[in-house]
């Protein structure tokens, strides 16, 4: 029985082997061209990257047993064992992700399931447990941290659970600002849906155009408009999960103090206690308004000081973003724009979305102007606006002119951010030298809170060979780096499989067992997203 | 080592068999006791209660090598085995705990334990596990729902922990605008060190004189002034927890998504899991400007439409508070002045503190009055902010009269207010008529969420005879109603025992399935606070 109140179409596909939309793929411009070799030294065009249908990948693991007890779950049309399914859900869209894309040998899940309701979804778990076969819950397939590798732990198969049939607006109540999605609706299906209604939920991350209203939850993700509408954390009210051993159904009032809120054990748990098909947002009107303006400072110094005392006043813009020097040069987050010389210094762009957006204006203007900073009128904040998904494809287009891009995250205290920002570009630095290879490395500051805020690092470097080696010893030497400056090992990105390792350094053995003993408790055969948040070697 | 910033002298204790300062005490006044018979019907006086020194308990049951091992972990003078502290840590500050105040036979725990330092708790958590001795954590003693009972489970003795002597300012970072605090640290003990500081937390519920900050993170507390700064749960940026089996320290940073924030594990766990020690804390400046207003609606229904639009619009008031029609017409809420003949309909409270608050009043005041409320000017509001913490005194001398006084909250979303008010009443009516009582029931909105709102209920009865059963059986009546009409079992009273039985029907056998394995994991010997959220008989 199909009792949602609406869905919308989307079913683009994602580009198997980069991002987004095939059709809007870019091309370095010239000007990027001339600048890369004086930035970085000169770079050596990589091999050309296979065709889909050239990879090789070996057999299904899945016997006929295993592929009769899916298909009685999820019918015969819910079970995919094609080589292309297989490719596409093999894994997230990290630099390393895409990288192994464009080789000819591929590990990739044994079959791809996909349900089409939260009873499918517990069945599939169901069969999945008896029969050992581990199942990795796949939303938009945006994930950079490794989330999505087909890891089977020590199951004999492990299958892509994708949960894009499980989408579209499920209830909607006007009265109290909330609606239920499926868990596999997307950002642009679910801001659809909602606008229709007067409404919108305003979680528009980098990924937003692909992402999933499950993996929002799941990852505890966050939105370029968080310091108006909030982290997702915060838009959850509640959510129906399917574990292997029964159904949670979450958050049956706001404001509540019964027992710890166990909507915050789900949020962030990336799949591994259980699958989220049903998520309840708050909502706001559609914005009536929106105003954006750009501003410059002398340095990043004194443009995170005058972030600090935005955040901390209240009442601000509904997205605020600082660069650093060396982003703001280059200008990179902006497609195209690269290269164009910009005013020195550090940018910063301020968005104000919904009510009261003159007040919120003026009342930041004045804080930011007290600190040091110069309008730059809205030009630059328009630019940002414009592009601001887009980053991703320009990432493409460098990977195929021999330059390796990758980003990466933390966030910290205000009194602790320049020493966290000192301290990862340093790893950066140290990391790509110890390779041969010089890196450009750039920083900007994109979400705020009382206490301190996010650090999003992006980095180039020409590396001559083994990039995917290189880069794991870049990322040790950051992540190390993070946890001894006090950082937090992911803002928005997660933990998966990339993370995991660095995790018990950051919430201790007794929080790790605390994990440990959610997932034998829910998940006692192990069959959920093996080595992902939790690594293997705890499961014992 | 004391690396305490500073510490304040709080040691005020409280009347042992009813509420506050005893000097505080008040009388009915004569036009209150002339209106009580006229709403409940004839009262009899009840029997005088005992006296401190007239208590009867049963011995102690830890033996020397107990006694010798408590001593070893918190020094002699941390050991109390006196009647008068087994008696004054015997339970909370409900009505059923003060009735059975009253009582020459009384239970109690065997010794109250006073660590000073996270290590002692953890040491004391370590013996009790070993010698088998329940631990009751204590911190101002104001629980309202059974959390502080001296259940023993199946251990041979139970001690109260009492935390006060873990109090005072531990870090204070003034640019992140954060603090950690021990968790024995008062309400009013802390706005003392921060004030000095020019900062402020701003966390007042009606238990704020002698709760501690343990205390409001244990149970997820909610202060009068939530509507500005937010419950307690979301003013915690961090903590430091002693488990019987290794410690916490959460909350690396804000803006975290490296797994599920174990930080709501412990926000609401009330000392199943571990005893919180300090709690990290983001702070505010000290408000420097306060406005207030009072407001007139022609009934809840009207006021409630239009606090649900003031919470739905943002950039509000500090607190809003809307009383029915039964509240208004007694205001019970403001000491001495039952009785007065106050305005029909329904009264509504309005405050702002902090930043724009002339904007932020105009804001609330253009949306009230479209909304049908007429401004009562300052009086009414002024009222409220001088008696908000005197309520409990008010209970105290009703009940001297004979006059049963109880309270108790739920919460719900703004499509389901007037549905669950509903429900609530017709079960407290319902409960006392059975029972040959006539009560008088009155409700108020005290906190409010974009999503829904808080409904707070007093209700008054005279009761013949054998009240702990009436009520027992009314409340059980009550907690049904709530669940059965979509309410959550509680908004910040939280769970304690009195609500352990009816927390499955909210978070289902799955969630409880988590609680209890979280429980086993980190307390195997299940020595702290047996039978607190996780009914005994879930624990096997």
């Amino acid at each position: 029985m199909d009792d949602r109140l609406g869905r919308v179409a989307d079913d683009t596909e994602m580009r198997w082997n980069g991002w987004g939309d095939p059709a809007k793929a870019v091309e370095l411009p010239l000007a990027v061209r001339t600048l890369l070799p004086l930035l970085l030294g000169r770079i050596r065009r990589p091999e050309p990257a296979v065709a889909l249908d050239e990879v090789e990948l070996a057999p299904s693991a899945l016997d006929a047993a295993d592929i009769g007890a899916l298909e009685a779950a999820v019918g015969a049309d819910g079970v995919d064992l094609s080589n292309e399914a297989r490719i596409r859900h093999a894994g997230g869209r990290s630099t390393p992700d895409i990288l192994r894309r464009r080789q000819r040998m591929q590990s990739a899940p044994d079959g791809v399931v996909r349900p089409a309701t939260h009873e499918e979804v517990a069945a599939v778990l169901g069969e999945a447990s008896a029969r050992h076969i581990a199942v990795i819950p796949f939303g938009g397939g945006t994930s950079v941290v490794g989330a999505l590798d087909p890891q089977r732990g020590l199951h004999h198969a492990v299958v892509a659970l994708d949960l894009r049939r499980l989408s579209g607006l499920i209830r909607f109540d006007a009265v109290s600002h909330e609606a239920v999605l499926g868990a596999g609706t997307t950002g642009p299906e679910a801001e659809s849906l909602l606008a229709a209604r007067g409404f919108e939920l305003g979680h528009y991350p980098q990924s937003f155009r692909y992402a999933t209203i499950g993996g929002f939850a799941a990852a505890r993700s966050s939105g370029q408009n968080s310091a108006g509408n909030g982290r997702f954390d915060t838009m959850v009210t509640g959510m129906r999960v399917a574990t292997p051993t029964g159904d949670l159904d979450l958050g049956r009032s706001p404001g509540s103090a019964a027992g710890p809120d166990l909507t915050r054990v789900i949020l962030g748990s990336e799949g591994v206690f259980g699958v989220i098909t049903e998520v309840r947002v708050r909502l706001h009107p559609v914005p009536r308004e929106r105003l954006f303006e750009a501003w410059s400072f002398t340095d990043f110094h004194a443009g995170a000081e005058a972030l600090r005392r935005v955040a901390q006043n209240g009442g601000g813009p509904t997205a605020i973003r600082l660069s650093d020097e060396a982003e703001t040069a280059v200008s990179l987050a902006q497609v195209g724009r690269i290269g164009k010389a910009l005013a020195k210094g550090a940018g910063v762009v301020t968005v104000y979305e919904g009510d009261h957006v003159a007040e919120r204006r003026a009342r930041t203007a004045a804080l930011l102007g007290a600190s040091g900073g110069v309008s730059d009128g809205e030009g630059d904040a328009a630019a940002w606006l414009a592009g601001r998904f887009d980053g991703p494809y320009l990432r493409d287009a460098l990977l195929d002119a021999g330059v390796f891009c990758e980003t990466l995250e933390t966030a910290t205290t205000w009194s602790n951010l320049e020493r966290l920002r000192d301290a990862v570009s340093a790893a950066l630095r140290a990391g790509f030298s110890d390779a041969g290879a010089k890196p450009y490395v750039m920083c900007h500051v994109s979400h705020v809170y009382q206490t301190g805020a996010s650090l999003y690092f992006t980095v180039l470097a020409g590396i001559r060979s083994e990039p995917l080696a290189v880069w794991r010893a870049v990322k040790e030497r950051v992540n190390d780096a993070i946890i001894d400056a006090g950082g937090t090992i992911s803002h928005h990105h997660a933990v998966g499989r990339d993370h995991a390792p660095w995790l018990e350094a950051e919430i201790g053995d007794t929080g790790m067992r605390i994990l440990a003993a959610i997932k034998r408790e829910l998940d006692p055969a192990g069959i959920l997203n093996p080595g992902a948040v939790i690594p293997l070697d705890r499961m014992g």
